[in-house]
């Protein structure tokens, strides 16, 4: 459905934000070393064209604006080793959680640690493939399912698991919701591009150091499943997002445990994608000025 | 902020969909009952001014346009007597999920029921007070938090007991977040008018008999805690919704178990504010055809 395949959203050099189709050195996948794109015109999820206007990338952002993402779905214990590692049983069906769209932040943006994030331990870190939906899915089955699919992109489902698991009452929305902790990016890659979402290396590496390491090959419920079970009774809409789990080496899952904090630097990488870095900046709080 | 005090949104007898300022006859509160509103031209949220022009209603519907609403949270267990019958402990702190936007729905509008959710048992009903967040707001006191109220509605938290609770992995929001289960209105009262969100009777009729029936002074975390709670490292945006739990009396709770089937007619009512009543209808099943 796309006409571009690596789209990238970014403020120019001229100063202003486009939409564009990235262009990329040959031999180069990882969207993050794009320093130039051909600018998109018109409605991403419908009628557009990739111009012949080149822009100068002066830095990425989130690659949908907050206005063009409704829903932001996630699945948890979507890998059968991070369901072992987190003493969970593998689940039946797609385990399903939420976060706002206030969570969704860009690429390189830092992960801001409010005062509430502050407290409790557990700040975490969750490479994942997002599926970003092209067009209205309800009821697809399994075998049309990668159809509604724009693209992908890598994200960082980030989570306090204090407030995710102990003060949340049983449910996860609350530790994994708060501002800017949905980073993604760092472009999205058409589904024309990959046609098998479940065959790509995925990674994070914490301050240089490689924490998680694995492939989307490992996912229980695979892409065209999960959108097909989300889809159930349901209509998905263009530009919801589907966070589709991380696999194992999540710092909770170690021994001892492995908490990010203030300054640490997080990247989470998909092949044939590229990164996010963005670094754990802990809001100042008033109390200790 | 908001200069009106009912705010509806309906289709006209001229054909035309309007926002508008219900005008009630002396000594009526509910909503529903509006035959004619003072249209409203602009930005609910912003620049916008009740005029003199008055339109005719046909049909009320969802006070919010989908497009004005971004994120829907609801609180889980906020009444003590729900989670006594829940057989769940009174939460430490408020217990969130979250409802797609596909799952709102107009205040007569049918409550379609999938295939997906024909499975198994356990259709139930949820009255709950509805905030509407009037403008942005973060790490607010509870001592001010009413102040980022645009006003309040009632709302119908339709829950599948199953795909909630046995077949969710443990997190609620799969069971609540089918197409249209957060029907809600009939209009927003202002929170002019409403100084006092929990002093306020709310019930629910299931085919006429009252199955809930309680006051909104029972939550275990009010209306002004909530917001504080939930704005705390995290943005509330213009428009975002929060289903603020239900009172005991769900079908759950229950011997024997109460589902609602298909046909049946559900009203929930908010003193002062009014009444959405909705039909459930099952979806026809190709397999039944």
């Amino acid at each position: 459905m796309a006409t571009f395949t690596h789209l990238v959203r970014f403020l120019a050099k001229d100063g202003q934000v486009y939409y564009g189709d990235a262009l990329l050195p040959a031999g180069v996948t990882d969207i993050s070393k794009a320093t130039q794109a051909k600018v998109i015109k018109g409605d991403i999820f419908g009628q557009h064209r990739v111009t012949e206007q080149v822009a100068d990338v002066r830095m990425l952002l989130a690659p949908l604006a907050r206005e063009d993402i409704r829903t932001v779905r996630c699945l948890g214990l979507n890998y059968e080793q991070h369901a072992k590692e987190s003493n969970l049983p593998i689940p039946q069906y797609p385990v399903l959680f939420f976060k706002p769209v206030t969570a969704i932040a860009g690429p390189t943006d830092d992960i801001p640690v409010g005062q509430m994030a502050q407290e409790g331990e557990g700040l975490d870190y969750e490479c994942e493939l997002v599926i970003v939906i092209g067009k209205e899915a309800r009821d697809v089955p399994e075998s049309k399912a990668l159809e509604y699919v724009l693209g992908y992109a890598v994200g960082n489902d980030v989570s306090h698991r204090d407030w995710q698991i102990k003060r949340g009452g049983g449910q996860w929305n609350l530790g994994k919701g708060f501002d800017g902790w949905a980073p993604f990016g760092p472009g999205i890659v058409s589904s024309k591009v990959i046609s098998d979402p479940n065959a790509l290396h995925i990674s994070t590496k914490l301050n240089g150091k490689t924490v998680q390491s694995s492939s989307t090959k490992d996912m229980i419920f695979s892409v065209a499943k999960t959108i097909a079970f989300l889809s159930r009774s349901t209509t998905l809409l263009p530009g919801d997002l589907i966070f589709t789990g991380t696999p194992q080496g999540v710092g909770m899952g170690r021994k001892p445990a492995l908490w990010m904090k203030n300054g640490d630097q997080v990247e989470v990488s998909l092949e044939g994608v590229g990164s996010c870095v963005n670094r754990v900046v802990y809001d100042k709080l008033a109390s200790k000025l």
